[in-house]
């Protein structure tokens, strides 16, 4: 569950790598002596200096690995230049406001109709506290963040199998789950039933750690009482004066805690990429790109189609269409090229790299993933439901609903991120044409809020395979072609370097998009400045 | 832990009492109809209508009890007035700001130095997202709210008796523990060691829980992994281009996780009152006061000393003095009063309610309670160890380190809140003068964060024993008392009845204040229009 796409990644296929890139041994040894496990490989801001006088780079795409590239080679005394696909900076960091329009393959357009301020973020929603480059950039570019709810005990976690499909409160599922396992386990450590030898000793601070953790009575079992009350919730919560004293509710039976699958949810916030603090730039994530692409200015050349990169001894050349004017192909040229083009794209584009690398971009395939923004009337989570932030997780087709981290306790309307998908439910979801999506987003979750029936309003959907631009998601590694390719489309091919998430080990994350990039720019900043 | 004061709170109290109180059977029933276990007492506003033409209520404090009835009783058509001692509103919802002068009892006083826009939240300091009367009331009086970052995975759980001192993360501690509950469950259940009957199948499903939530391998071990590692942080975390390969980190030892003890405190924020999402007001907490003080105008006479409370069959009579101008002994009349004077304070004044009530306001005793702000030249929290609001919990006498949840981000300085102490050490820390207090936990905070020794500025501390307007931080409860006495101070004594904290099943915090006094109204609205 560490990556947004779940359901895609395998971390253990880096393991497996380690060892077979030369050169960082010596980071790793240094890493050792440090008094913590680092929490980013990002620890400075990058300082490239003694550009050779006049040599340039050509930047493809006006993503955020595409951006940083330009703003950091820029400074160091490079000419840039960046071809961008889209009239507009960031890539997938992305917000759609009410006004916007968005046509996607099929031909399918959208006008946007949210109220002024609200939002959708299509791509990356969330930048959890340890992802320290992106976050870097935010500051450099006053980008103003605030909080992001990841973790909120209000939230349902719901099944269509459970509980006749009532979702549940997060606190209940987290403390019947905890509750039993420690009661489970504190039974076999006072038996004596351990499959480890435990001291005794040991085993009386364990045991008291699980009444603690469990909510445990003397007996060491969790039932209805008190202590799981507080920790799952009330009947009649503690309250004032005479209409103060508390009811506590019945936890559900091991057997349904077990059977209902509910706990599949409840770890989700532990994951390295989503531990909170985490955070959301005021106004949508599509800030970030924008802020980046006034920085910029006149840098980035939008509406260029690139349709072929040839790189020879003397530089890059990329030839390009003009998509809002036409004309005739256009080309431009650099002595060096920064791609962050995705492979989904870049695939079936012309481009002479060496077989190693052209080899890397047809392999890799992109994931799916679709999300689904929802304006309703009112902000009836928080008003009848007391939930503000946070997700609700579910195993209907739009996987979850999360409610906005901004705007708490106003009056009046708000955007639920209403379904995001990945894996079949994406492609299910990708199949559909958006206001089949959004219907389907509506009526799943109407049987978490019955609320959506009457406060639906208006809603918004980008299901990544029909982007035009990156066609996927995200680049979808497996354990087999990061072995086989990952080093070579990272390795600089002649004149030309990759960066982008999908040339990084966090992939689908901005951080990862930030962070290669600023590994290929310095790497080939030494590759010039050494010959 | 579900108090502000859990050392001194006995839930269990509340249980043996239920049943005890008529008249909310009625209540309960229509509770046990509603969909989910109720998150609140607070279900809507009040609506008090049809006050006696004339009728009047006499107010003894302006903390929220005394302010919500006055606002409401108000409303309703009574003529108001609130006494209050300090020349402030709020009581203990309070912020100490630079500038602002604080004399405690000892004569000690304290000129804070804060910068501007900084603060310290001497009593209450977060709300959590259930306490909607509360709530309630930030929204009316246009208070301002923000989130309180209350679960932080890179904060740290320190103890000076384990792992040689040195803080742990609390992402580390919380992934360790949890993967060794789930190896020792898991274990069992594979030997099919369960103290219960589980059939086969469930047992498989408890297996595949187990794995996912305590991040074990695929022999159910909680061993060094890329999964393990995924919750507790790597040594080179993933990143981006060749820079990318992540090195995981090693779990402690099951002894050293059992024996640290560190397991105390990562079930700290499972607690119902402490559950996320939680909020503060922007500014600091006492602007809840300093709106309602404003929306009250003139009804709150201010530096107004109670020295006397005297009822008979015709009213209220309290007699003052005023601290400020001095002169003879003044008094104000009512025929009602609703008083919110902390216990611990009113026993010392004379007043002629019943035997019961005067048992009961002498039989609770006041919790001791002390914290310390300290002003940092440098949010070194952030720029150096990523830590962006949360708690860091200490086996130390100043017991935690909260970390502001506001101005994220922001280069220049910030106060921690650095000591909030709860029984023996907060006794300790009340014996010492304000100095020493903040002398103490810049001591104690340096061997957490060693910058605490070039970056502390200027601190401010309040010890509320030491508080002259109420002698103890809250009232303390215990199981007994509450049997003896609980429903003796909510009653109403002929023409008086209390309200506040002490006077609700949620001790020491505002709700309970605030529900108290919602609770108190609305009898002595039914009393009186009802004779």
């Amino acid at each position: 569950m560490r990556d947004e796409l779940p359901a895609l990644m395998s971390r253990r296929s880096l393991f497996s790598m380690i060892g077979k890139t030369a050169g960082i041994a010596v980071m790793y040894e240094a890493m050792a002596t440090m008094a913590y496990a680092a929490d980013s490989t990002f620890r400075q801001p990058i300082a490239l200096t003694g550009a050779p006088k006049g040599s340039s780079v050509l930047i493809l795409g006006a993503g955020l690995a595409g951006m940083v590239a330009a703003y950091e080679l820029g400074k160091a005394g490079y000419k840039v230049q960046i071809l961008e696909y889209q009239g507009r900076p960031g890539g997938r960091n992305w917000s759609l406001y009410g006004g916007d329009t968005y046509t996607e393959l099929g031909g399918f357009k959208q006008n946007i109709e949210f109220d002024k301020g609200l939002y959708l973020n299509p791509g990356p929603w969330r930048i959890p506290h340890h992802h320290k480059a992106i976050l870097h950039y935010c500051q450099l570019l006053g980008v103003q963040l605030e909080p992001f709810i990841q973790i909120n005990y209000a939230a349902y976690v719901h099944s269509t199998k459970a509980f006749g499909g009532k979702p549940q409160r997060y606190r209940s599922v987290e403390a019947d789950f905890d509750g039993y396992v420690a009661e489970l386990l504190a039974k076999t450590v006072q038996q004596d039933k351990l499959d480890r030898p435990v001291t005794k000793e040991d085993r009386e601070i364990l045991l008291q750690a699980l009444r603690g953790w469990g909510a445990l009575d003397k007996n060491y079992a969790y039932v209805k009482s008190e202590d799981a009350s507080n920790r799952r919730g009330f009947d009649h919560p503690p309250g004032g004066g005479l209409d103060a004293m508390p009811t506590p509710t019945d936890p559900v039976s091991l057997e349904d805690m077990i059977r209902g699958r509910l706990w599949r949810s409840i770890g989700s916030s532990k994951a390295y990429d989503v531990q909170q603090t985490m955070f959301q730039p005021v106004g949508g994530m599509g800030m970030i790109g924008k802020a980046f692409g006034k920085e910029l200015g006149e840098i980035i050349r939008y509406n260029a189609k690139v349709t072929e990169i040839r790189q020879d001894k003397r530089g890059v050349t990329a030839t390009f269409v003009d998509t809002l004017k036409g004309g005739a192909p256009q080309t431009a040229h650099a002595d060096w090229c920064v791609c962050t083009i995705p492979a989904s794209v870049l695939s079936q584009i012309p481009i002479n790299v060496g077989a190693p690398m052209k080899a890397a971009i047809d392999a890799l395939p992109y994931a799916a993933s679709a999300k689904v923004g929802l304006q309703m009337k009112r902000r009836f989570w928080e008003e009848d439901e007391g939930i503000y932030g946070g997700i609700t997780y579910t195993d209907q087709p739009n996987s979850m609903i999360s409610y906005p981290s901004t705007d708490f306790f106003k009056r009046g309307k708000g955007v639920l991120l209403g379904a995001y998908t990945f894996g079949p439910n994406a492609v299910e979801f990708t199949a559909m044409p958006p206001e089949e999506r959004i219907a389907k987003a509506v009526e799943y979750g109407a049987n978490i809020h019955p609320q959506y029936r009457e406060e639906f309003e208006t809603g918004a959907t980008v299901a990544w395979h029909r982007v035009p631009w990156t066609l996927g998601c995200a680049g979808s590694w497996t354990e087999e072609t990061r072995a086989a390719h990952y080093n070579d489309i990272c390795a600089i091919d002649g004149r030309i370097v990759m960066a982008g998430e999908h040339v990084s080990m966090i992939p689908a994350w901005q951080e990862g998009a930030v962070l290669s990039s600023l590994d290929a720019i310095g790497r080939l900043h030494k590759r010039i400045v050494q010959g």
